[in-house]
């Protein structure tokens, strides 16, 4: 009996967020690392479907590396990256598509069915979500072929998913009015998104406990970081990898009236409602100077 | 840290019943055992709240016996009961009006306004809520006076403050077209408004564990009861007292599509959490046969 | 017949009026002198009645001095009054509650529901419409205890009562976010109301004809006062008494785009008809300049 | 000031009525002689206004008879009846077209808008308001040319336009899919239009004082008037001529959902508000056995 | 079978035009070229109904000169002209507005009817959509009656209609709050009608092929003209008589936000789909500087 | 010029079909035969976005075996096959849902897009649009695998991307409450989602030219084919192959609502325009008794 008195504590305990956060919508994404775990990606998706029915409007953005260069694998294609962007020709760019779409994104969706809730899950050409072109890095001597960037992002049918009820989940494919079809950082997506959709929140679940300010030291993660250090980092190559858009994604955010953006390990158990349910946070925050 | 996953998971595992509950409506009546300790009063308040901002729709019914008696007593004027019932002439209707409505009803909105929702607090003549008539008891040869029975329920009032997302509470006081006001059995106001608003739920927060088979044995408590045995039991007397109009209520609730009703201890801490977020439940439930 | 057709003749001459108001707000504020009167008292709320059915939104806000006096006499307190406020500790402040949310006003509500029409009747703590805090009035060396002043108006569940075909009445309660209640001058709570709702018009029934340039003389009423006359004759004490918040919750409401304030005496019968509907009007309006 | 007084007692008086009538829809149909005299014809207007402010939604059906004979002898025809029937070859029924929808009915739009309301004219071929077809009497050897009858009400235009705050005024002209053109009686329009509107009146104005028993004597009307004894009196011919179209409308109206029928003086002054506002009444009203 | 084929093609090179016109609101004026043939009539209409149809919200405005003079005749008086405007005493006005509402404008929605359509005809003094005013025209010595001039134009009603789904036709007669009526060019309300629904378009059938660079060659037209050489060409006379009204409409017209203005020849075939639906068009549009 | 009105004249002449379809919903379902043919396809999206443009609402349903089958080999599996139905294993399924969902859907949505209308792309699993379970066919003693029936459509998901003003293409893939994914025969799910949707029209375009009486001989297509002689051709074997499933799914359309079925030619250029908006048709109409 006592044991259960405790459970209602702690549901009293999340009250003051439920109210903050009534309403709200958050765009989270999450990709291999969250995918790749069989457990993690359910409670994931139940810690998802647990924000929804308290009234936040969650929104999935998903990558899905590892499954793509698996299925080049299968085709006798070879992955091949440049400053971590995938050289993405017409074939490969079918490839991506049809994973990123088909598979991960579909895998998803059933996961949320199963759970009791309803998924609609749909590609940036859908509705013309995302309008892209081919993405023109500065510094990079290549051709990346079929990478995109976001040229303008047309949510109304994100809105019509969540009036209707349902946790869209958006696969990171764009097109053009050409009918071409782009394959866009997931992270960028994610930020772009969280910007359109006017976010509260915009959660990255990644496999570190965020950013530290000694590589080196577990302990060092600091729990928020401004947008000038985290220029100043970036930089420096103190942040570095695939942790770049994110940041990136992150800064440009807090810039346009997303109110908050988190980096968490997605990892820990329930990472999301910790983040998001209890004062403290478990992993790195990107605020304005 | 691993306390906090535990947090997290209780949270998760009251996923299922907060779906389950969503955008329903429950009936919840308390009366003095409640409201004399400020402890229990703000925790029930607290747990409402948390109902409210998962999805489901409370609607609080008070009564108010004790807080009207000591109010009589700065009148002079004697509390006097047949069968449990007040005799109320025409200054103790005033009186009685005056503390429902005026104090009781008052302290609840002021809670729910200081812990973070808003609460609107109406009687049964607001917008002819309750209309009601003179009560003729079988076989009480006395006049009763003002105490009234429910002739009728216009519930418009009632959907139109839950649908501006306040919480209503209301007072057992009802009237009728010749400017009359009755005093009404708060049991009996909240079983015929559960009845009206076609709620999920009924829910009487008492001063006890639920029913006993055997009321010497504390450990006697039965969690369902069918409506044949509840009739019989009241007849026999097993069941007597205040807890006849709760049992009679619900009896008449599950028989017009209430689909369940739950009398419970409101004096343990979370009760009504406990109740609805947990399979085992902790009082009695009144069942069809 | 000839009767019969003059009295169509009034309702004809009433037309240009009816018109102009259609769909316009009024809110409406009376105290002592209307509710101690039986006949009066009914005959207001008549008057309202047929302004809600003729197109209008009347919004009722009542005082209630005497019968607070009434019931701290039950209670043996004495009522102790500085500059014209009511001292009020905290257990005149649940008698001041209890008599105005309690009685008063469900009075008011009882009449309009003999009549035919539906009133809802809450406090300024009901939807946290009336948010407010310890007055510090200037120049007062003394603790009025749970005196307030309005700090914010809420005025959502004002509108929804109205769009729901009720006529709506408020009790000059307020609360605050530590679950504090304050007695609030009934005036200034309608001044403040009639801003919030944008009203089309702020009357105030009273016991005199309206404000006289000589006290002394009947016949010295004016009709019409400029907002810089009224503050001279503040200061000169040429208003003063219960007359001054009236007049300073004009002042306030002309500058704030009420259109119009009335100040008229509630005891000639029909008074809140005869000033609307005719185009002579029979007290005193505050104008600007 | 005691006229004023007696004026707002009048008011008073009125308001048992506004409420029984509010929201409800009235069919008022008038024709030659309320449109011949000028006073009249401005006081109808006057009193269809103050129903429209009150909360009724009055829908005029005009007739136009002597109007239109009178541009018959502009174009040199001649009218020609047969038992009270124009015989309407194509040429005259231009002519009626035209002087009932472009003359009679923007009269009563123009009146309407210069007494400040808002009307809105159109015949029954508009939105398809009335579907035609030609009529087929009985026992008449004659072929009446576009003589037509009512075969459908599409209401929906009329709805539009009440919804948009404007007093619709309906000519009693109807056409076929085939693009043919039906002059129909007035009175049968007003009484299909009633019961397809799920009127709660149908008024006719007439310049008598409603039915006599006995013709000869002035004081011999019947305040009411049973349906069974209606169709006996127009059988013994002691109902006949203009009259007869009438009371079957009533008859037929009061036998699908029209609360109440009343054939009245339109010279009367305010015949409508009387027959409305009064208890009394002033014509004769069908009504069921 | 290839001939089916070849349709089917001609549907979709209307494509673009479709989607580029949905949901847009074009302004069609037409007169007594267009209605007095009646081969031409039907083929405009059913081109409005295919318009309608595809998703645009056509507006008819029209005109009726040869229908009044013919009915002038009928009641023997003589039309009269100063500069090309029909001098109009009160008893030519009462023709004026008979004919255009009772005849023209009821031609044209039983011609709707009879298509397949549902339209509403009505004038400018229903709903008050047109309030006009006398007239004063510079330069002219005389008296013209009531010929009047656009002052407000109150769409709100067209508005309803068109929601509504059916088409309406407007006569261009006006009205002011006096009661009076006034005749005012069509062009110039259908002008000011594109103005006040924001029109896509405003297209004036006509009976030459456009405007010609030099009115003796038939080659000469030009398919479009600027504001500054429209004005010039008015000026220099080159533009003259009933064209003259249609140019200022068109001028006022764009430069108030209405995208296109057109002038062709309504005796051609299907000219209003021509025009619509191919790039080269067949009149003359005036277009911006 | 002559040219240009003889275009007219086509579109004039589709207005009788474009009234009759305004609003109605029609189910579109194709297959390898049109998505192999590049110039067939994308003529078919455009006759589908000018359905979309008169007022139709298409949605497509489509298959992709040979899309499929290609990627199997890639994969390096065989495509096996039993009476038609492809054997499903676990791997396959992943296969077939990533080809029909990321491939076969997604060039679709591209072309949609291109061509200047907004479509979206989802599977029967999002918001749990096709309910399915494992098929048990008669009379096949193979397991078939992840080869599933419709057990439940809910159409909410296809009405809201309808209402947004997008077309919506479906993917045969369904799934379960357990997470599973099901492979469903396109021309049942066509079938199931046009009876769901109450469709006007089912269309399967095939690339044959409709049904033959005697297979030999290309002039015996039969125009309509009765539900019972259709059920005895396939009995006999007249009808076979993948012809049974769409012949099937028309006799179940058409006994449960939907108006009309065709099975027409899909390689004819715009044969869904000739289908529909022309008289003759040119396939086969599947129809009642």
């Amino acid at each position: 009996m006592d044991q259960i008195i405790k459970k209602a504590e702690v549901l009293i305990e999340s009250l003051p967020y439920i109210k903050q956060f009534n309403g709200k919508t958050f765009v989270i994404k999450y990709g291999g690392s969250v995918l790749n775990n069989d457990k993690i990606k359910k409670s994931v998706i139940e810690d998802i479907i647990l924000l929804k029915y308290v009234g936040v409007n969650p929104v999935i953005v998903h990558g899905g590396g590892p499954a793509i260069s698996k299925t080049m694998e299968a085709y006798e294609k070879e992955s091949c990256f440049v400053k971590g962007l995938r050289v993405t020709d017409a074939e490969t760019m079918k490839i991506v598509e049809m994973v990123l779409v088909g598979k991960v994104n579909k895998e998803i969706i059933s996961l949320i069915n199963q759970m009791g809730a309803r998924g609609v899950g749909i590609s940036g050409k859908d509705g013309s979500l995302i309008q892209a072109s081919r993405l023109c890095p500065e510094n990079i001597g290549e051709d990346l072929g079929f990478v995109g960037q976001v040229d303008q992002v047309n949510p109304e049918i994100v809105h019509q998913i969540i009036a209707g009820g349902y946790i869209p989940a958006i696969a990171p494919v764009g097109g053009n009015d050409q009918g071409e079809t782009f394959n866009i950082n997931a992270d960028t997506v994610a930020g772009q998104l969280a910007i359109s959709l006017e976010s509260e929140k915009l959660i990255f679940l990644t496999d570190v406990d965020g950013i530290r300010s000694n590589k080196e030291e577990a302990d060092s993660r600091v729990s928020s970081l401004s947008i000038s250090r985290a220029r100043k980092w970036i930089q420096e190559g103190k942040i570095k990898g695939g942790m770049v858009p994110k940041v990136k994604a992150c800064i440009e955010a807090v810039q346009s009236k997303v109110q908050r953006t988190h980096i968490i390990n997605g990892l820990v158990s329930h990472a999301l409602l910790l983040e998001i349910f209890t004062d403290q946070g478990i992993g790195t925050m990107i605020v304005e100077d």
